[in-house]
């Protein structure tokens, strides 16, 4: 398989980073390649907009997923674009790894979906969901939260479940470009536990990798069950 | 009232942006003063990291939250993260007003939450939810998206509900640091609606804006209910 990580964390000494490079590991002795963004070291530009663009299909109004369908068309998307692309298009598995921020993932992460998960590869017209553009491909969230898991662990948590939480990238993005969504890995409560539990979710998270065939996938809409209008049928 | 709209849109000749214009003559009328940030026209860095403080707690190893604390408690905060926190703190009702980007904020907005939201103002401890620390200010999302109404409009439409997409911006953000979060204003299928649609839009914004206080806030959970390791009592 081939394994792109798309990582997002801002102390490379952080355990995030360590889970990270764990994981690096563990695939390429699976047997796996893997293929690592590591959106801060590479100084990774989340701001989506004109400069996206090296042609324009409207070079007066930008209506920024028709522009994206157009760049990918023509080829003239931005290399820092282009090249993630390449990245996505070459992945198996697809691995989102980030430390929590406000329940979602951080500002540089958003802006590598928004810029790279473009308009006309991944979705577009009627292709979404079990239709969209990254059908056959796998998806997983990996994260690591301050908070502990019984305030995430059901509707009468104080914050309900974590995959409620989720639901924008689970469904709204991974699930929505057609690709299978893996149950997310979490790591909880990182910055307060001691090296023995740090070291247990490093363990965790290897039995995780070595047995992702046996994972049961999230369970999304079919667009069979909707007509032309996204009316359920 | 002091209104702080949060403005996310690559395009000054939107829809989206005549939207946020029209609001803010509104509310000029009405009384109240206006601040806008326009992340995009402001060139606004979304990217959290180590150059948002300019004295580390601990110049070794970045936690980001407890340097926010830190930077927060010292006055040492990156200048540009300084001048929004004092627009957060003035206002009384903050909008954020965005198109919606795979069901959540673009990343220059998500950005602004992260880097602005710091850690010791908006929350901290066991100040949440109505202990926050933004408790007694309003907050909105104003957002356009693509999609039609009824795609989003129950839990067996093709989304699901709206709300629960939004949920990590309207509970796990807005109500979290405490706000009193007023129900989403929304502007559906923008992208292909007429002229006489969009009109109707900014209407019932105008509509909305008149009439905020009638509004009935969203529900979220209150700490009262649960002891101090943040188990349901």
């Amino acid at each position: 398989m081939n394994v792109l990580i798309v990582h997002a964390h801002p102390e490379p000494q952080s355990f995030n980073t360590a889970l990270r490079d764990h994981s690096v590991r563990i695939l390429a002795d699976l047997g796996h390649s893997v293929e690592v963004s590591d959106l801060y070291a590479m100084g990774f530009n989340p701001v989506s907009g004109p400069d996206d663009f090296t042609d324009r299909a409207d070079p007066d109004y930008l209506v920024y997923a028709m522009e994206q369908r157009h760049g990918h068309e023509t080829g003239t998307l931005a290399p820092d674009i282009a090249a993630e692309i390449d990245k996505l298009i070459r992945c198996d598995l697809l691995i989102l790894h980030f430390p929590l921020y406000w329940f979602s993932v951080p500002a540089i992460l958003k802006g590598w979906i928004d810029r790279v998960m473009v308009s006309g590869l991944t979705y577009g017209g009627r292709r979404f969901y079990d239709r969209g553009g990254l059908k056959g491909k796998k998806a997983m969230l990996t994260l690591t939260l301050g908070g502990r898991e019984h305030m995430l662990d059901s509707d009468e948590a104080i914050h309900g479940k974590l995959d409620d939480m989720l639901r924008p990238l689970l469904r709204g993005t991974l699930a929505y470009t057609g690709m299978t969504v893996l149950p997310p890995f979490v790591a909880w409560h990182v910055p307060y536990v001691d090296d023995a539990a740090r070291a247990q979710y490093l363990n965790d998270y290897e039995d995780r990798l070595r047995n992702l065939d046996s994972l049961t996938p999230l369970a999304f809409p079919s667009l069979d069950d909707f007509d032309d209008s996204m009316r359920r049928k």
